[in-house]
């Protein structure tokens, strides 16, 4: 199959909507995603109308409105009327306040309403990626009479294989499954084939909580409910993947010292990339002045032993390695929900041995070389360096992301960079203390 | 409800054996993974048997190791009777080859065949993880005969949500699903109730390719086929999803300067946790030295001009920070297919440009304090090293990587923390030889 971007370079309308009748959605939308903004819409405009629906909501938000601005208006109006409302309710939320004015008004009654919900819930929630197209069914409901409800209700909703119960009062009393009841007599009541243990999430809870919970359990979906338990939802296994990609890529760029781009690398600008960056490298700067504090306050030692100073980055830079190991350990671990606040005494424990252990293989390691290049003194003051360091290093790198969740900021942003950059001014203390104790100065 | 460890501590057998009623399944895996290995076994035999099989399927391969040696022959073989095949296949892979060799002989004859047949395939490939027990249709069927073949095979199979569609030759020919077969007339045929545009992947594709996919196209399973397009399993969206869990853990520890740990962070003892990261400390600590050499042969301009040690750190860390940016971005990237290899001369020129901009940025900030505390030449030459560190750091960051995966490395092997390390020492010379023109020394 040839590639789409040559054909466009070719402008061979024929083989071009040739290739986007054969090519299945999601390998087209990632065509388009590489593709210059400008250069979107012309073979956007040739898709059939179902496939450009799913197209477009393959797409991040971003991307969905700079593809907007190159439409027509009708156009756009049948493809937001089309989404998925929890697609929808992303893209509205990412648009310009006049945009997604304007998307609203061009909205049916119906689709409107459940739009207006969604958004009233608060960003990041499961109320936000949750669908309000389900099928439920009632416990005292044969089978034969579930799957009619099935029949009638399922072309609009978004998944007929997980099927909550709830009672007379919307109440969720159990989830059961299209599986179920299909491999069931039509005799059988639905109450006798649900599950009444029932893995939820509330409506106001974190998206990448829900989200976990679906991955945990091996779910295609969980229902959504409000604070009196009624089901008033149901997230699916696409959106919970899409949350946790999300997520990931947010830890990753961070781990990076870096905002997640949000978007195809590609498509983004270079302002827009240095953009994602910027701040994270200017309070790293700033953090690391107090390095040049720290040498500033030992000159007069760096002066007399100059040979000291070509230990500097060695010593620092396995700091900030050390500490960058613990940090992303303990931040993934926090993540997965392997570690809670409360292991927090026995987690920095644990660091603080692996950091005894590092710190002492590499001190001692390091004493035969710098013995014989330099002396005996200098290789004593590293390998004791080394070892206070990786200590003090892997302790901190456990510690502070910890602090930082406790109170509410994400672990990943004092994850690796700024440990690293932390551990850098006191792994300099500590190396210009041990050297004027065992020197003598 | 009170929590599992609680009760254990209290030996309330009734209190314990009712929590384990009642939660549910990924839940009692989440507690037992955190307690110490001896105590694991204790609550897992209060499981009622079905119950303990989707307990055991939910922990890692190493955790599965453990439990099966506290536990008796019969059980042991219940277990791994019951176990999903891929499940299995993934946790003989892991157990040494005696209790391999054991386990298998303890198995049916049939589920002996399908293992033996997933085990038969390359680690790490698709075969490996997608399920043989699925239920497949001939296109000329209709609905009714469709859903009695689904009713009659679906108990055994691990999904009847996606319904593969094959020829006589057992070769694929189109994909349909419960839902249409649900939502149709009990006359209509399944070939006109089946994609025919594909998303498949190959038996011996890489499962991470396999599983984003199912991602990117939004499915609950994909078919696998070999090499004539014959079916041979389906991969399910849970299993896309562990997988690609795992994927992150390791890029994001790799990211960090560590292996992953393969288990949950409490279930690892010191030793092993330190041995997943020895290996990368030794590696950069040797890298390193490079910085301690590049100092050695500037020595004498920096025994001229101590001041310049002073600067050292924030230099070389701005470097690896800028180094790091790039090389998450870029990795992230690779990772999620927006960036290839071809793409390389376009992405080492954009994070140059990014580079040089925020070089220039932190460069011009870094004049004034720099000139008001030290002097100016002095303020000039970090300016300029600024700039040159940024910009060769964003550029390295970029192409490390993407020669690493062409190479056949693991691009998060060659990403921030081995491109801070080279890019310090690099950063050194740079600083120093600005350092000898502008000082004219």
């Amino acid at each position: 199959m040839p590639e789409l971007e040559d054909l466009l370079e070719e402008e061979d309308p024929v083989a071009i909507r040739r290739w986007l009748d054969e090519a299945p959605e999601n390998e087209i939308a990632d065509h388009l995603a590489r593709l210059e903004p400008e250069s979107r819409a012309i073979p956007f405009r040739l898709l059939a109308k179902d496939k450009a629906v799913i197209v477009f909501e393959e797409f991040d938000p971003p991307l969905q409105t700079e593809l907007i601005e190159g439409l027509k208006e009708d156009a756009v109006r049948h493809l937001v009327e089309e989404m998925a409302p929890d697609d929808r309710a992303r893209l509205l939320d990412d648009v310009p306040a006049m945009v997604a004015k304007r998307l609203m008004a061009g909205l049916s009654p119906a689709e409107r309403a459940i739009t207006a919900n969604l958004l009233g819930y608060p960003e990041e929630s499961a109320g936000r990626i949750m669908t309000p197209e389900y099928v439920s069914l009632r416990a005292s409901m044969t089978v034969e009479e579930a799957m009619q409800k099935v029949r009638t209700l399922g072309r609009g909703a978004e998944t007929i294989y997980t099927l909550p119960v709830t009672d007379n009062h919307r109440r969720l009393v159990g989830m059961s499954s299209l599986r179920r009841l299909v491999l069931a007599a039509p005799g059988d009541l639905v109450g006798d084939l649900m599950d009444t243990q029932i893995v939820a999430a509330g409506v106001h809870d974190d998206q990448e909580v829900a989200a976990r919970l679906i991955q945990e359990a091996n779910l295609l979906a969980i229902p959504v409910v409000d604070g009196e338990y009624r089901l008033v939802g149901l997230i699916t296994v696409d959106d919970a993947m899409e949350v946790l990609e999300e997520e990931t890529s947010e830890d990753l760029a961070r781990t990076g010292a870096a905002e997640p781009l949000g978007r195809p690398y590609l498509s983004s600008s270079v302002f827009r990339t240095a953009r994602t960056r910027v701040l994270w490298l200017l309070a790293l700067v700033l953090a690391a002045t107090l390095t040049v504090n720290v040498l500033h306050l030992f000159q007069g030692t760096l002066e007399s032993v100059v040979v000291l100073a070509l230990f500097i980055p060695l010593l620092i830079g396995t700091g900030g390695n050390t500490g960058a190991q613990s940090a992303t350990t303990v931040v993934r671990a926090m993540a997965l929900g392997e570690v809670r606040f409360k292991d927090l005494p026995k987690v920095v424990f644990r660091e603080a041995r692996v950091g005894v252990l590092l710190g002492g293989m590499l001190g001692l390691l390091a004493l035969p070389p710098v013995s014989f290049f330099v002396n005996r003194e200098i290789a004593l003051v590293v390998a004791i360096t080394l070892l206070a360091i990786c200590l003090f290093a892997a302790s901190a790198g456990a510690l502070l992301p910890m602090l930082a969740r406790r109170v509410g900021i994400d672990p990943a942003i004092v994850s690796a960079p700024l440990v690293s950059t932390l551990v850098d001014a006191t792994g300099l203390v500590v190396y210009f203390l041990v050297a004027r104790a065992v020197l003598g100065l």
